[in-house]
């Protein structure tokens, strides 16, 4: 499993990008395709974003175990809906100390608990950008899979991160809707 | 102020280093200098580490005022004796879920407590190297310096840090001490 994940905004590939949401701060530039993959993109991309998966930063073993045992892996047979939400918190966030960050993180936006509604049905990787070498314009890349069907409960989870204390902080999100294309699936 | 920072074992340089001791794991090569910048060094180095700057990860909102409030800068004029400290966590401590590090960190080990003891005496910062594209052979790279007169201060800070419950999941340390060259000082 590789610890760094790519994200490019693609003229081919396999996963098509059938919306492109600029919910706040400046938008990406417009692609026809996303490539998720471990390898920097070696051909010319519209854009590129890359993170690292790290350790947790906020949950209680409690909830830990919660959320192993209810998570289910990225790329399911059935799961041919997918997002890719790439997320800058601002200034504010970042000065505050971590007890303050994980008060607003759960107590206050329940964002563990919100997110625990949406499994087993939607797979989440969230992949950390703030502290690599490069300055990146993102914070945190989060890439999710789900069944076509299941797009409601994907909806639902969004429409309430959406709403919390927590997301007064975000200055810039991008929400980019794929579908995994059938004749270049593997 | 860079984000990045190097640590470089060098042929030449403003820190002549005194002593090099291997802790735990396995040790770093033998260089006469360290040299520490911002900037990746472009001429041949024995050694080369690099860290980010991030944001704290356990320090709640009280520790962070009494911190801030006495801690001072890296960089005094007399402030020529300095300590370059590579850690490496075991995998156990990255499994472990943010209540279990923030409980073993301070209520079991008292690490900011102990810290603010070595305070003003003692200049530190502290880099992150997790989270790097490239995987780091180092956790964290802390960077300290303060007055010769104030070393023992120094010494009872890692006495006392490297007795705690926390330093059980330290795999790799390393400590080199250093002293400004003063034929070589600007």
């Amino acid at each position: 499993m590789s610890r760094i994940w790519y994200f490019s905004g693609s003229e081919s590939g396999e996963l098509r990008i059938t919306s492109s949401k600029c919910l706040r701060g400046e938008p990406l530039p417009n692609a026809p395709f996303l490539t998720v993959g471990s390898q920097q993109p070696t051909r010319e991309v519209v854009f590129s974003l890359c993170g690292v998966i790290s350790n947790e930063r906020y949950v209680t073993r409690a909830e830990k175990q919660e959320l192993v045992s209810r998570q289910v892996a990225l790329g399911r047979p059935g799961a041919t809906a997918g997002a890719f939400i790439p997320i800058k918190k601002n200034a504010d966030w970042w000065a505050l100390s971590q007890d303050e960050r994980r008060k607003i993180f759960e107590a206050d936006s329940h964002h563990i608990a919100v997110g625990l509604r949406a499994l087993p049905q939607v797979a989440r990787r969230l992949h950390h950008c703030r502290d690599l070498v490069e300055p990146q314009p993102f914070d945190f890349l989060t890439w999710f899979d789900f069944a076509p069907e299941d797009t409601p409960v994907f909806d639902d989870l969004l429409g309430e991160l959406r709403a919390t204390e927590e997301w007064t902080f975000v200055e810039r999100e991008i929400e980019l809707r794929v579908e995994r294309d059938p004749s270049t699936s593997t």
